[in-house]
């Protein structure tokens, strides 16, 4: 019989990439990307961030049936999914009525890919890429469990909270985004509008929850 | 340089878990939950749904610094995060505030545990677990994707139709949910209320999108 005890939480993987990269290297299976520049996606492909970060976007593409068109403006609503650093992989998922699409979010974005079978050559490797899909995964589950939220602000403290745990780097005693976010995207990640989380943003400010620095970066201290 | 093609999906994995089953119940480490009996949470286990249905809840139990405290109500929201059929595995994550919870969805619902390091034992079974977490971690991807729509309907219909997809039966010449399940439950997924729900399902019941079969189960032609 189990009894219900406190968990421990995965750590984040680091995955031991440098033989990949010198091999993409060599077979010409790497590429800089810049700020906001497509990730050209293809079938089967893993792919692997070396520098920088990757902005994952996914859009529905149809109305329910019956339900009116959408306006341009709702249409061209793409959600933010989240983002992929240094280190770790992402792949495409493609499945009509949905699309996925993937941007450099900085400059100089840098981005490996490889078939999975290419894997085998290196099984450690590809031990820690399938325990990043498994970390990966578990933080959608918290992605998902924060946007059911029902108060925008809440969703958005939440959402704040999980990409400083995901991708922040220490400042001030606390933490904080390395790369500026737009309020635009990160309306599209709790279902809500730009000018609502700038509102919001403006409140967070004023209680202290999160510091905006000189470089326009969020942190949370 | 790559160019922008159609993408395949990956298939939904299937684990040949009879060895691990057979080697569970050898070792007491398999049980049979009642409908809605929550599945005791430990840390560092990895569980395998052998027959019937797990539904997954999470909540975040803190609201934003400084906001006004959460009514009873508002406390009690659990979120739907999902459904693990039979054949694929699960397991508990923690990170406060978060909390997650699995419940036995149907009668009977039959659950093996083990440590990962047991998966050892069977390299291909561990091989194929690790392929239905990526799996998993990409319908996560499209759930997140479905939630970013602004309109109610829309995220219904798209939460519906993923449920179809993975959990769904073959059912005159469409698919059918296996299990029922409560507008309350489509509610917290979607980020709306029950009576919202209820009265959307009765709008895609009129224009044909589902239909109600006779014991109480959502199909969709």
């Amino acid at each position: 019989m189990l009894a219900p005890v406190p968990l421990a939480e995965i750590a984040p993987p680091t995955i031991a990439s440098q033989p990949i990269c010198d091999w993409a290297k060599a077979h010409y299976r790497d590429r800089c990307f810049a700020k906001d520049e497509p990730i050209p996606a293809r079938p089967g492909l893993l792919y692997l961030v070396e520098r920088g970060a990757i902005r994952l976007m996914g859009m529905t593409q149809t109305p329910a049936p019956g339900s009116r068109p959408l306006s341009p403006a709702e249409q061209s609503e793409a959600v933010l999914l989240g983002f992929v650093r240094a280190g770790l992989p992402f792949e495409f998922v493609a499945r009509s009525p949905f699309h996925f699409d993937a941007y450099a979010h900085v400059d100089g974005t840098q981005v490996i890919w490889l078939y999975w079978p290419d894997l085998e050559l290196w099984p450690e490797i590809q031990q820690s890429i399938w325990a990043a899909f498994r970390y990966q995964h578990q933080r959608k589950l918290l992605w998902l469990s924060t946007l059911g939220q029902r108060r925008t602000i809440d969703r958005l403290v939440g959402i704040l909270t999980l990409l400083m745990e995901e991708c922040g780097e220490p400042w001030q005693g606390g933490y904080r985004l390395p790369f500026p976010l737009t309020h635009a995207h990160l309306g599209s990640a709790i279902g809500s509008t730009r000018v609502t989380v700038t509102r919001l943003m403006g409140r967070l400010r004023e209680r202290g929850v999160i510091v905006i620095s000189d470089d326009n970066l969020i942190g949370m201290p």
